[in-house]
């Protein structure tokens, strides 16, 4: 399915897209599931967080802010998703930072088939088993690019699903397939939620267009990373907070022309 | 009391609006409560919730990402803000959505006489008791405006307080007197808090202006509706993220000349 | 340590600033912290509080929307940080408005050692044990300039730590000496967040300027008062929404050089 056509049924579909997500990026998310062309809803209470998921298009998680009631109810919620087919994608926040993190991380992996995950290269790390040193949420990049495709390649396998790390290039690959989008400013590291924002997208696409994860993983990284750049260019000398705002704009105004003009990719 | 008053009355009282609210818009609400005239003040927890309305002079309450414990939470403040007198404003987002939602929000009426509920066609249907088909929090418009009316009507004289329904045509009833708001524009449903940014607004109003709720919800509503106009007109070629922004600006700038000259309504 | 120097550091060193803090603004506080030079990282559950703090350079703890459990992380962290000897930077906001409120910040002054304490005038007068009226978090000014210096130096002594009080003028002192910033504007007060931001930039300057946390929350709240009076002079004509981006804009933007023309203390 071509990218321009992921986002042509997004916003045909406006799918409804369950969130359960941290407090700090959250209002960030539902911006950005709107703006794009989704329908965002945040639940996740033990009691109705699998009833939620049973009425959406895709689940997204993210364990930015997790303690253990969350992880349960993401449980649950994950169950239900996989029971009904939608899409599970798991944003691993902060993974290797803490014991009690990567503990909760690898129980999701083990009682949640994901269709995708999204990190940056030290969360996919931790997450893959290599040792990484993590920083924070923003995190190092302690290894060059083909080390960090062979790390997202391993744990596609492993976990048969979609891995995609953000970078300065990022990676997309099931194990098999792999491409580099080249789109994105550095700048987007300097505002919080940007990777939580990107992982919705993808969570919103893969809504979409469940017949196709791969298209729909490459459009919304795509949308995302020209979405960042643009905004910077039209927004970046009036600072951060202005640059934040703009890339909702342009999550909203982004459209097939854009794409097809502006989108770049490599095979990796 | 005129709607130009009502906002007077909100700016020189700068009443303390109390919420107990969802981890999504809460950010918004806090901004838009400020900027209209009020204070906002946000505590949740079982011990201090109670004390916390006492000292208040309105209550809101919205269920977006509810818990058990919030719930009990939202009963306690609710009952000592009964006891004082003070005005509890109910948001039932997305009631309807799963059965945990619609228990808690049926449990929230039995325990808390609410003075004003205000929530989308289909979370008032929901709470009404007809069946409505909830997408997400946004909802979609199965009735037109009569039924709608019939069902806020109903739903008022139940509860014996004032329904607001928030549409193209905002309906506002007791019950037995109804009126029609036409201001605000299509796209504030494109970002996240703007139905959860009215409840707060009117609760600001309905926390300054207690002797008159109907009046107080009337004028809170223009001020939003008119805001969310302005904000388009002055931000939606820049795109969603500034018209956000712009939506608090202009719940700042809003005066008893905007409201005299662009408020609109009709009798329902 | 000069102003200039302590902004250069936080900018060289970008630490890593662990947060306990409300869900009301804490998007404002992660974006204030990457905007000035830090690397925010937000992590409330008990089972990895600690060790989050045990990774980072400084700890912020704010307890706008304060809970039990919530509480109980807060000292873990707190405890960790003391051990670490990485300084702990506590915001008691709402304190004075709930007896539940005032026994979990003794508390928390009880179990953990506290670098910096910043607040308005009647959190620091409720925390140092005087009768203040708390009218929600933005409080009213109950004393003169005098009274509230000589409650903020009897605190800094009893608990051997750096008190600030935000106002009109800020008074920062360790008990022996005082100074007052007078960088800042009135409309700071009317967005929400601009308290908790401040704490959460004088956290981040302490992480990177440890040697000398007085110079350090000097630096921190030019920096603060500095951006804010930039950003009402290019902003406020928009209004409250815009300015609240244009605070985060300068704190992205703000130099040696800024600070150097536009910075402003008296001695106390």
């Amino acid at each position: 399915m071509d990218t321009a056509e992921c986002l042509k049924r997004v916003r045909e579909r406006n799918p409804l897209v369950h969130h359960i997500t941290n407090y700090v990026t959250v209002n960030d998310c539902a911006n950005a599931c709107l703006a794009v062309g989704g329908s965002p809803v945040m639940a996740d209470a033990l009691e109705e967080a699998a009833d939620m998921s049973g009425i959406s298009d895709a689940l997204v998680l993210n364990i930015g802010t997790l303690n253990a009631d969350k992880v349960k109810a993401m449980i649950l919620a994950g169950k239900a998703a996989n029971k009904k087919g939608i899409p599970v994608i798991f944003d691993p926040v902060g993974c290797g930072a803490t014991s009690f993190r990567n503990r909760m991380a690898e129980e999701l992996l083990k009682q949640v088939h994901m269709a995708v995950i999204r990190g940056n290269v030290s969360e996919i790390q931790s997450l893959a088993g290599k040792d990484a040193q993590t920083k924070g949420v923003d995190a190092g990049t302690t290894s060059g690019l083909d080390e960090a495709a062979a790390t997202a390649k391993a744990l596609a396998l492993r976990e048969k699903c979609i891995v995609i790390i953000s970078g300065a290039k990022d990676i997309i690959t099931d194990g098999n397939t792999t491409i580099l989008i080249t789109n994105g400013c550095p700048e987007m590291a300097q505002i919080t939620g940007s990777g939580c924002m990107c992982t919705t997208v993808v969570g919103t696409f893969c809504a979409a267009c469940s017949e196709n994860l791969f298209d729909a993983s490459k459009a919304a990284m795509m949308a995302m990373g020209i979405s960042g750049e643009k905004a910077w260019a039209a927004y970046g000398v009036q600072g951060l907070g202005h640059f934040h705002m703009g890339l909702i704009d342009y999550l909203g105004k982004i459209d097939e022309e854009m794409i097809a003009k502006d989108g770049h990719f490599e095979n990796g």
